[in-house]
């Protein structure tokens, strides 16, 4: 893994955002220097690394891939009015609206600079494909996201399909087009898009769960954050489902308390989760998605010693206690 | 040009935006109605007809262009707050601001996506090198312009590289990408790259130029809009570089009045524009820009006869009469 942040660390030395114009470019520079842990690009090299002992060839897709991934946080941000990331202030809080837009459109167009430089002719084409279409889907979960903040009623699968488009497609794309750049045959790189696809869905209602249940000291933020908000959550829509008549009636009026509640929501939202075994099924369906991914990671024709990297790094991203 | 037109519908209405998240993509249909009159694309599929008869394998790209150009109108409008656009609510007035972002960002992307379709393996992978660089270019265009709002002198010379990143590059863009993609030799595309910047460049000053002496009924919007905005035009600059100091600073003070003011405004403007022969300064640029223009045209490697609707329809957009 040392090797993969170096690798990731030098291309970005080496691809610095062009100097001017300033106000354009130092928003790019400052999101990607908030401390994010280059997840997705060192996925995308454990893939190429499954082909080719060197994963360099994959580097551009790699760091396409990130900046993508930032762009997409730079104008979630303000559509979330976020004034912070990481502890920091967002870019449209720092800077401006407009500054927001347009250094996340210029992102948007480096990413698909950097991606232009993999592979050989026909590779990029298959390349730019995969890309742009799973850059389109993670639009679309956005859109599904900001839609649902309205809707009356969300079901489990309409928000399965919105984490999905959101987030897990990103992961399969960076999987495949690591593979692909280092000569994967095709179905291989299907597998691996499908391992990071429903792992990716795993991801995120293990998210769900740990924002409600998750150890504050081993969690790093606010437990209940999302109750506080009033997410539709996996757990909400969840209990929503399940539970009896009375508890999904509170847990609706709940839901419609205003920011300034406190704790004792956070306790009465979890009272009722816990008594309809919430936390439990939650964790079913995440293990599900969890088994489904990993099942894809063994289709891969390679021997099993040559997975193992990925497999490691892949099953530690998973909270096992919480 | 009726079947270029044709060709241009046809694509569109075989190629419409998914059905679904609807709050996504409806904006961008929206937008793409408001009466846009085709000119990049239809100048693409002119390029591409010198090369071949059957302009239609350069459609893909050419409905890129289109998109691309909507794609920064849409970002563009959030970012000068403008409420209208063709007397029509612009999209973040009729939707809301987070769906003017989103919508453009999956305009952006789906222009990616057409772009795609056009050519072999390595014309595409030049196309794609063409068409991020332009796009880049349209955002650092932008910047500059915003940046130009704040600040306290802009030089002629940095204003001309400002209009030609934020709209010429993308008509040298067009030209260049039409004649690559049905076969024309890259010395040819990158004189027609050239006509298409410096007619771009010409186009811009022209507009400057209308915007405050065209005639109020062939120009088809209100003359001294740029004034009365306090806009840092060709016009403007050229004043402030060549008057003399009473007129400059008289024309400083007019630009720092507020936009309640009226057509005094611009008949003070005007008169300071006139004694200092501006406008004619003005039109020898703008002739400059033409000349040049055309003498790339007159470089590419074909007959004349093959290149006469090209010319017909570029001479057409320059007004000689205002």
């Amino acid at each position: 893994m040392e090797q993969i942040a170096k690798l990731l660390r030098q291309y970005h030395a080496e691809n610095p955002f062009p100097a001017a114009p300033a106000n354009l470019y130092e928003p790019c520079e400052y999101i990607l220097e908030l401390g994010g842990k280059r997840l997705r690009p060192a996925i995308l090299l454990l893939a190429a690394r499954l082909y080719q002992d060197d994963p360099s060839p994959a580097l551009p897709a790699a760091w396409a891939v990130e900046l993508f991934h930032n762009f997409s946080l730079l104008h979630d941000d303000i559509m979330d009015a976020a004034p912070l990331r990481r502890g920091k202030p967002t870019v449209h809080t720092r800077w401006n609206l407009n500054t927001g837009i347009l250094s996340g459109d210029a992102m948007l167009i480096h990413a698909y600079q950097h991606l232009a430089r993999t592979g050989d002719d026909a590779t990029q084409r298959r390349l730019q494909s995969i890309f742009s279409r799973t850059a389109l889907e993670v639009c679309e979960g956005q859109q599904m996201d900001m839609d649902f903040e309205t809707a009356e009623h969300v079901a489990i699968d309409t928000y399965i399909r919105m984490i999905e488009l959101k987030t897990a497609v990103l992961l399969g794309c960076a999987l495949q087009m690591g593979a692909l750049a280092t000569g994967a045959p095709e179905s291989d790189a299907q597998h691996l898009y499908e391992f990071g696809r429903l792992a990716g869905i795993a991801f995120q209602i293990q998210d769900d769960l740990l924002d409600t249940y998750g150890d504050p000291e081993k969690f790093g933020k606010q437990v209940g954050g999302d109750i506080l908000q009033n997410k539709k959550t996996f757990l909400v829509l969840t209990a929503l489902e399940n539970a009896s008549a009375e508890d999904a009636d509170a847990l609706q009026k709940l839901l419609q308390t205003d920011a300034s509640a406190g704790p004792e929501k956070v306790n009465a939202v979890r009272a009722i989760f816990d008594r309809n075994q919430v936390p439990e099924r939650t964790a079913a369906a995440k293990q599900a998605y969890e088994t489904q991914a990993f099942a894809h990671l063994d289709a891969v024709q390679l021997p099993e010693a040559r997975k193992a990297s990925l497999k490691a790094f892949v099953e530690a991203l998973f909270v096992r206690e919480y």
